[in-house]
């Protein structure tokens, strides 16, 4: 235990005591990276996805990639107005789950919970599989790695939450405005050059083009593609759950640190996208080699694959996207410890450790987390399809919940409109999603929040039913009891001694068993007995079949019959050897009699145990 | 529990009483089954690896056949005549265990025991794979399932041995001499129709024979195929270690059935080698397609691949060979439970369970044999280079100590001659087998007869302290000790209030300690305390640090200081759900403390549970 407890301090650090919790409050120059990694850092990967699907369909389709790029645009305008609204209407902090709770009841509010839980673990897989396509499109000789480079970055960032990670706003802003300043530096160079080169080259070559996907084209494809841009949403409704990190007054500053990231994932977006669409630039099978994500393919295009622009790039990439990994490290344990709260989840994952993280919650994420990567290759194109469905579920009943909220209150008035017509636009393309990316792996996410689910609802019937028996009515008196003590006696030696002394402080009412297998050792056991003086009845059990354990069972069954009210306390001495793997040289009787004794009730099982020096 | 008994139940069958174990005597026809089929089944494989040996030098070496099985005759012979002497001297059993302990002293009857142990992993494994084989040569599409089938096979030999084989008898004679007959059919075959067609194909094709084995032509090539041959005199110390199980006179009737088995091996395994030589059999590679075992191929030649006789062949084989592993189910139980009663191995291995039987020892060595053959891939041409070696250890041991018995009791006539002989070339034997084999695995098991001695000295090294440091000593008496209870009350309800009357009958030093992370909660359990008028001081404890352990243990710390001479008993309430698996949902103090308090002295941990109905 020492052992671990010192591994423990040198990975997660000493223990820091409640009174040195502070609420860190943040400016919005670093409000922005701290709650916008996420939701801009999808920007690596949203346009490679929706040019993967047109791709599908041939080259001809490509040009599609503009006209949905536009449609998410003002999908992600609709989403921002919504947002800024529950951030004035809950300054205290609109969590999709409270806002849901609250407007809509229970169920809607799990129904959030459960599709935001998924989605956070969603979140980890997508953003590390995606930060290290980055890594291995600058450094090719990483790609066989790529799953251990994947299960090393959750797990280094499993260790610092673990520690608590309070310097978290210098830590953000640097990578996070590095990536934002590269991004618009290659599309500023796309724009630039285009003036000079004003033809673009048509896309050179596609990936395979299988024939089965030709019905694709047509308006499938587009809701498709569209559904593919989605997951550059995912993450926008983090500045609405932590208004309170910010500086006061908090809704003001926190809706404009929104309002700023809308205005940068649009910016970036758009012109990622239109750069793809003018340079022609096609996405690459993670199989082929060589391969580079499209805002690589970017990066060598405009400033060269050799060159330190390339590299920082590619850099930056990388940390944004496992700093948004980490943002679900603090959203997927905090959300899970509302829902414990509520008793739906276990109520470990409502302890606060010694860090003051809840740590458990912590280690489940990243064991999820490492269980997907792993399952999936850490490939960011096979987790898309299990992507972005929660988060709009949960954009859903949040929105819908403001818009009751408002006729509530009786605002009839353009947020009452804002917040339905947001309800209404996120509710379908939650639809669009499941319908098309249904085969692929919604139909996963729909399980598993059924699953989720039927699984809050068991957990808070178990809870309610604890609470039930474990009440203490006005009635309840504390009935006093009878003890009496069996001290089992495989051997006498220094142990048992010390046992006997203890079981003799205990009760009056104390008899020692021991279990013969031949009559001998019997009769030298009585004699020792009677050498010592023990004043203790000496109870012999036969065991015709050989068993220690079940002959006292039996004896203890009598015992329970004869006098069912007393409470019976087995003894059973045991030595404790100086090292713990020398234990297996023990017959060790505590252990399998309690297991046998598992049901009874009115019995407790006492080890007295004997240090061996 | 009651779960996993009646499984148990299923699987091994009620407990049978101690008065019911019975020495069952066997007459000569079923005695040589039972001890022999080990000893008679090595003919299945022997002249197999004879040959695989000759091969790898070219066909002109397959001529060396006859020559090595010669030798080999002459040393069952040898071996014969000395155990037929230990069997005389040793009337009640003359194990090699015992034999070689008791004349020649501890340490060569320790390696004397794990060469043995080692060995009956190694019969289990390869009579395995060597009777799958014979089921895969008949059906080869059960090929790809060799290891499925293999591992299988141990799994139900080792659950009929957790039954206890009573009819053993029977069961044993019907394979056994079915295929005794069956080998004699086919070397008698061969011999009539060896006078119709005078003259033998020449070998029809080789495996292939890389030039790198070229060296092995010479002597060395003679003395390994002669080590390969060693593996057909395994199991030949059976009936000496069994003599108490004929009837009397049972020194005679072993030695008689010993002499049946000798001259039964003699006869099989010539016969096979002739066959083999006379007809050009080669050996297969188990990777070629439709792989036949040598003697499979002797079947099919001589009666048909289709005939009822060859699938009799087969059957038999295989049935044999489950046997010749189930007779080490026998003997490594119970070598090894007279190994632990030595204290070199734990003494659960002493363990007579239920239905009379070492359980311990069987399932040890079925999840050793199951490793192997995964590991080995149930092939048993790889097996064999780490077989007979701790055999021929054995032998030399053996006979090692009967001469030394000879010496020391005065007979200097041919008995001493024979044994010491006997001695000699059994070590001759163990050093060729040590050399050629060396470097394909024979520096493995001894390597692994290292580790076992090392092993047994730690063991009884812990053992011999174990007595010294329990020992009671004339001196010792049993001191009065004080009780002090400490209740752990996270939450008040009806589990708290009977552990609380719990407490309260064991001792008058009674206190409850309550961890507290908000001072609320505090509050809230002192009214209900008084409001229930409980007689007990309520001890509040601050937790900065938010553990609900480290303010317990330090509190635990300062009663053990104020005063070190008395027993603290820690009472933890703890919640027993009705289904097992809702356990997850309760926070398992008590478990985390016992962990937590480790090596505290003087500290009792007490789980007072309270069902849930």
């Amino acid at each position: 235990m020492s052992l671990i407890s010192r591994i423990r301090r040198v990975l997660v650090g000493p223990p820091i005591a409640t009174k040195h919790a502070h609420h860190e409050r943040l400016p919005k120059i670093f409000g922005l990276p701290v709650f916008a990694s996420d939701a801009l850092s999808s920007v690596a990967y949203a346009t490679e996805e929706v040019l993967l699907v047109l791709a599908l369909a041939g080259a001809a389709a490509l040009y599609l990639l503009m006209p949905v790029s536009y449609a998410l645009g003002a999908l992600m305008l609709i989403v921002g107005f919504s947002y800024y609204q529950t951030i004035h209407a809950y300054p205290k902090g609109g969590g999709t789950y409270l806002v849901s709770t609250e407007n809509l009841g229970s169920w809607p509010g799990r129904v959030a919970g459960a599709a935001l839980l998924i989605d956070y673990v969603l979140t980890v897989a997508v953003s590390i599989s995606s930060g290290t396509a980055a890594i291995y499109s600058a450094f090719p000789q990483l790609q066989p790695y790529k799953v251990l480079i994947a299960v090393a970055a959750v797990t280094v960032i499993g260790l610092v939450n673990l520690r608590g990670a309070r310097e978290s706003g210098i830590v953000f802003a640097l990578p996070t405005y590095t990536f934002v300043f590269c991004v618009l530096m290659v599309v500023g160079a796309a724009i630039l050059r285009s003036f000079s080169e004003p033809s673009h080259a048509p896309p050179a070559k596609l990936p395979t083009q299988p024939e089965d996907h030709l019905w694709l084209i047509g308006p499938m494809l587009v809701l498709r593609a569209f559904a593919a841009s989605c997951t550059a949403l995912t993450g926008t409704e983090a500045i609405a759950d932590g208004v309170q990190a910010f500086r006061p007054p908090e809704a003001k500053n926190a809706g404009q640190t929104l309002f700023m990231m809308i205005a940068l994932m649009l910016t970036m977006f758009l012109g990622i996208s239109w750069t793809a669409h003018y340079y022609g630039i096609v996405p690459m099978s993670t199989s082929q080699p060589g391969y580079m994500t499209v805002l690589a393919q970017m990066g060598a295009k405009l400033y060269g694959e050799g060159s330190w622009f390339f590299y920082l790039l590619q850099g930056a990439t990388a940390l944004i996207l496992f700093l948004a990994a980490n943002t679900a490290f603090a959203d997927f344990p905090r959300l899970s410890s509302f829902i414990a709260r509520d008793k739906f989840l276990p109520r470990q994952l409502m302890n606060v450790g010694d860090r003051l993280v809840f740590q458990n919650g912590i280690i489940l994420l990243a064991l999820v987390a490492i269980l997907l990567l792993v399952l999936y290759h850490a490939d960011t194109h096979s987790l898309i399809p299990l992507y972005a469905l929660g988060v709009f579920i949960s954009f859903t009943l949040s929105q819908a919940g403001m818009t009751i909220k408002w006729i509530r209150e009786g605002v009839h008035d353009y947020r009452m409109f804002i917040s339905g017509f947001g309800a209404l636009v996120t509710f379908s393309v939650a639809i669009i999603l499941l319908v098309t990316k249904f085969e692929e792996g919604a139909w996963m996410v729909t399980v598993a929040i059924g699953g989720l689910l039927f699984l809050f609802a068991k957990i808070r019937k178990y809870y309610d039913f604890l609470q039930r028996e474990f009440e203490v009515s006005p009635q309840d008196r504390i009935e006093p009891v009878r003890t009496t003590a069996l001290l089992l006696v495989p051997r006498l030696h220094k142990g048992t001694l010390k046992a006997i002394a203890y079981s003799q402080s205990l009760t009056d009412d104390c008899r020692a068993l021991h279990v013969t297998l031949d009559p001998t050792s019997a009769e030298e056991i009585k004699r020792e007995w009677d050498r010592l003086g023990v004043d203790m009845p000496l109870v012999i059990l036969e065991s015709p079949y050989r068993s220690l354990i079940e002959p006292v069972l039996e004896y203890i069954d009598q015992a329970i019959e004869d006098d069912p009210e007393a409470m019976i306390t087995v003894i059973v001495p045991q030595g404790v050897p100086p090292k713990w793997y020398q234990a297996l040289l023990h017959s060790n009787v505590a252990a399998l009699l309690k297991l046998a004794l598992g049901s009874r009730r009115n019995v407790v099982i006492t080890n007295v145990r004997y240090f061996l020096s």
